[in-house]
């Protein structure tokens, strides 16, 4: 079941064409992933990060944008784990405005040590939130 | 023939990781592009955009990132054209530090009237500009 | 009486040296203006600039802080209003961090047209809204 | 003599107004201040901060802004230092368009260690470089 969030598009996320710039959008996917932490682990992300030293790096990402968002619009993003493997998980994310879908990205993370910046396998806790929103 | 150009990773374009958070490398691709236009074409993107009312929203992007940019590192773009339609374009970012390959992004965008947010084809001066720099 | 509001400190909301990089506390004050109208007014922030066309520049901002605010941490923010005159109101915006002041920011806007970026008096129900939440 | 610097306005830095988010225009003056270093001490910021450990969180700010910056402009921005202190230093940035004064900026940064995050004397070559910047 996919991990829901509703982001509202402000003032300074749009650019000069009045439509939200679109590494933003990416920016939206990544606090709702943040926000996935203490919402269905229990665990915020900093609490994670900075204590727990367990990092999230981008290794690869794609995006289809069909329309775009606008000054005002709410963006609903539904998060769901398309694949985990050992080190690394496929998250999707579709941002909807009212019942149609705008955007669809995946983002690809490994996870890893953060101070050594090296791959670890996805903590047993992590894995279970994550197998939870799995399609 | 690539269009190259280098930028330097800022003291606030890292996050708490310490490594540059990875939409702001989709930033520095559109600032990239941005300043394809003056440089190559000869005429500014804001003159393009706000006074020709000529912009390219994208439609989809596709990256992969081997290894992550940090702080004073300076950031080499080689911005080519991949393929072009009449009112599409598919830009190719690689990014380097170094002579190694860090990042590999690759943009679609649409030419669109900004004011009714409508595909238009590309405008002559851009679609030499554009085909010059073809792989 | 204040209105009070707290935001996360995001990952990348810090810098290299792992506090918030004080252009950011700037715009948490915007965020927190912006959910002013709705929560204040009934009337969201995108109604009044997009649709009333009544927009609020800022004229000048001071700012003094005491200690960062770091990934992680809440940042509770009490915003009220300091003066108002016919076109211009100056809002006061403390950042709490637990018990502690760790910011006061004081940012004057001016109230615009938004298409003429001309002077206007504030509206009746945005002064009242104001007003209720003066020092 | 001031340290001078000019900035284009990017199709990003404007928010639904279509002027420069004024949050910006103060990350505008910390990437002249990080310029400075390499420009006028031979040293990057980088190597500053993060080699030698030496960075200059903002204690205080204040500002002016007497009209907006738009997309496409560009941004002659003038650093001068006003006071000087132990471990403290007061930067002046006046922001022109042409040769109007859009904006004057004072920034007052602490000199301090960045892993203790403590105040320290302003190390002998930053002190030569800023007072030669003196007002």
């Amino acid at each position: 079941m996919a991990h829901v969030q509703t982001l509202l598009v402000r003032f300074e996320d749009v650019d000069y064409a009045r439509v939200v710039f679109f590494p933003r959008l990416l920016e939206y996917c990544h606090r709702v992933f943040e926000d996935f932490f203490p919402a269905q682990l229990g665990v915020s992300y900093a609490e994670m990060v900075a204590q727990r030293k367990i990092g999230f790096p981008v290794v690869s990402s794609k995006a289809d944008f069909r329309f775009p968002f606008r000054f005002g619009d709410e963006c609903r993003i539904a998060m769901e784990v398309l694949r985990m493997g050992e080190a690394s998980v496929t998250n999707r994310f579709r941002l909807f405005r009212g019942g149609a879908l705008a955007a669809e990205i995946e983002i690809v993370v490994a996870c890893v040590d953060v101070d050594a910046f090296r791959a670890r396998p996805i903590p047993d806790d992590v894995r279970r939130g994550l197998e939870a929103h799995r399609v």
